[in-house]
């Protein structure tokens, strides 16, 4: 039942472009949701998108504006009129015309603004613009139904029907006094259910949850979820009701989140894209291989200073790439399982718990691999039992201590406000590369003596 | 304004089961969401718990238990009767009866069944146990509101009402045919604006999104966020309406695709969390260890290989952690940008054009690590021009074959219809620790030649 975009639909649009069949276009494209038009507009090229983005009316427009690629939406903007634009952002949502604007050049973004039709819609999307993105009022909309408190049931539910005119999800209907104060709220269900005479004050739920407009995102995230909230009102500093935060807005704040771990423990700094350019992704990957390749100029460094071993014991150097991936390997494991319950608040007691926990988990990881390693290295490798011996005990000593840096660091930057994220990936493999290697000579210098 | 558990209101609580002085603990908590009470049941002992869950009425403890952590859920279900276990199911809706029901055993499972008061409550729970859990019957309530399209407007908000007192959010109204089959929605916005007399064929919306029974959970959750629905419903294979997913839901699975493909980029291969037992935690974590230790014998193998060049070039065994690290991180990279540009749907164009792209990223990646190797290793560590190119060389071509192998493998994996995040982590470092080494040492005999 759902819309899929087939090769053979996007070669018909390109034909009926090339052709200019204005009238085909709309027939063919009118019938379809607007993120399935987003879908196909980003299949084509630039010139393409931008003929269909001016056959559409302006509501099916901005609407799929908002589901476009970056990259796409960029173009296409900046070949619309600060008139244009501002004749698709009347017929959005402020939050997400304020989100369109702010992508704008300060002077385009300015006149933009000035060209907006409805002056209360401007005074919202200028309102929103002032509050930083990562925060409740950098994702509420401004779009939501409110009482007064000294009205009754039937005013209400009249001035009720105006004000949900224009949402398109009511949710709560948020009861507020005179100086625009939160006071409660009323359910959709329960004004079904009530005789129209009973007075406002009557029927309104005194408790509820509400955040504060500087709020982080995330902690709007973890509230909503917590509480099983569909929609929570923000409030200013005075207590104000000025907007209200959706389950819809809070899904992109989670996947976010996610993203942007994840993009951490593999080694990549900013929100990058598999289809963003080359330069953009080399901004977000080569920091992290520079310090790989630091880190990896100490491991040199240690290595030549053991270098008299290798008269004796050549084999300790072919065990070092082994060793070093196992110290990175543990060390990631221990900072994802810290830094994935910190996002979760699923981390409970102490930090020596915690350490102690990681201990005994390295002690059973490294016995089982040492055995492995121990019987692997004479039986597979041939090497013989003094080096093997050697390279067994290397192994658990590097398997606990890694572990418990990678355990150690995400917890330390939590503690001071860092992200514990920045912990995971190249940082801790480059780190438990270099301790590693120190301890795994340092061991064989002491076992073997050289 | 949210209630923050603190640690001198866990010592009263604490005191107070001590006294058992239930009327108090009753006081206490009452006033309490049953999310904040989850939160201090899991700062609390086991006994501590159970004593707690004792004293509140199933109301309140039915929502608490889907709260809790699964310990601690498991530890209560286990203290309670079949009897008791079905009182707190009855107050739940049926979907989150069923995710408690499906953690028993067995035997206990059909006593509780078989304990349920309502058999209309029973015969859903069973009929949802029936579904994969992470397919649309895993995830759906079988709470919702609907209406024949027979009826009139009048009829259908009388019959709304009655359905509407046992859900907590309405949505949409969803319209069948005699025969149960899905034929479209009313939303509750319309039913507000529209006088009673009209006939609900009328007024109906024909078109709408629904999902199949068995189409995976992260389809459905794809299809909700692309058409932002805040409920979407369910048909089985006759077209009839079994059920309703809510976004909330979707929530969850998002949160859990997400965790997972973290985890398994860390070298965690199974659900697990920060408070999970040693055995548990090893179960996750050893056999991607087992997987590097294996690639680790390939490794010393290689190196054995290469013995020959330590008379002549031994400074080329201090650089190959510093070259298996960088193929490690590039790999990462490479594949951690497909996999999320798979699950995200990001990826568009050909597999060649990919390929190109990550050459040139490589390139000029290669080339900028290159020259600070190529300074570094003469400058900082004294290694002779000769050895310093050939690193340099080696350096630059194993980024490029890394980064191929990074993005050729996830997107295979996916081709095949294996889950790409499988690529990353472990199995990218080692797989290119490997390639690195051989490479590099293979260059290194072109140029050196010994």
């Amino acid at each position: 039942m759902q819309f899929k975009v087939s090769k053979d639909f996007i070669i018909e649009v390109e034909q009926l472009i090339q052709s200019k069949n204005d009238k085909q276009l709309e027939v063919l494209l009118n019938d379809l949701h607007h993120a399935d038009i987003a879908e196909i507009l980003d299949e084509l090229d630039f010139d393409e998108a931008t003929y269909i983005f001016k056959v559409l009316d302006s509501e099916k427009t901005a609407e799929i504006l908002l589901e476009l690629d970056d990259d796409l939406r960029e173009n296409i903007l900046s070949r619309l009129s600060p008139k244009e634009i501002a004749e698709e952002l009347d017929e959005l949502e402020t939050n997400d015309a304020a989100d369109i604007i702010a992508e704008l050049s300060q002077s385009k973004k300015e006149e933009v603004i000035s060209e907006l039709q409805d002056v209360e819609h401007a005074k919202d999307i200028v309102e929103l613009l002032r509050y930083d993105e990562d925060t409740a009022g950098g994702i509420m909309h401004k779009e939501l139904v409110k009482v007064n408190e000294n009205w009754n049931v039937l005013t209400c539910v009249k001035e009720m029907r105006i004000q949900a005119e224009n949402i398109s999800r009511v949710h709560s209907i948020y009861v507020v006094d005179d100086e625009d104060r939160l006071k409660g709220r009323l359910s959709l269900k329960d004004l079904l259910t009530t005789s129209t005479k009973t007075p406002i004050s009557e029927v309104y739920i005194r408790k509820l949850n509400f955040v504060k407009v500087d709020d982080e995102d995330v902690e709007v995230a973890r509230i909503m979820q917590k509480y099983d909230l569909e929609a929570v009102p923000v409030v200013d500093e005075m207590g104000r009701l000025v907007g209200r935060v959706t389950i819809d807005d809070i899904v992109d704040v989670i996947k976010d989140e996610a993203d942007k771990d994840y993009q951490l423990a593999a080694g990549i700094s900013q929100d990058v894209e598999a289809d963003d350019s080359v330069i953009e992704l080399t901004k977000a990957r080569l920091p992290w291989l520079v310090l790989a390749l630091l880190g990896g100029f100490i491991s040199v460094t240690l290595l030549e200073g053991f270098q008299d071993a290798m008269a004796i014991y050549k084999e300790l150097f072919f065990f070092t790439p082994l060793i070093a991936a196992m110290a990175g390997n543990v060390g990631v494991q221990s900072s994802a399982i810290i830094v994935q319950g910190l996002a979760n608040n699923t981390i409970t007691g102490s930090l020596w718990n915690r350490l102690v926990k990681e201990v005994s988990l390295s002690l059973l990881n490294g016995f089982i691999l040492g055995t492995i390693l121990l019987l692997g290295s004479h039986l597979l490798l041939g090497v013989s039992y003094e080096i093997g011996l050697t390279v067994t005990i290397s192994l658990m000593s590097v398997i606990i201590i890694a572990s418990l840096i990678g355990t150690f660091i995400p917890l330390m930057l939590d503690k001071f406000g860092i992200d514990p994220a920045l912990a995971t990936g190249p940082f801790i493999t480059t780190s438990n590369d270099i301790c590693g290697i120190l301890i795994y000579f340092s061991i064989a210098k002491l076992i073997l003596g050289f």
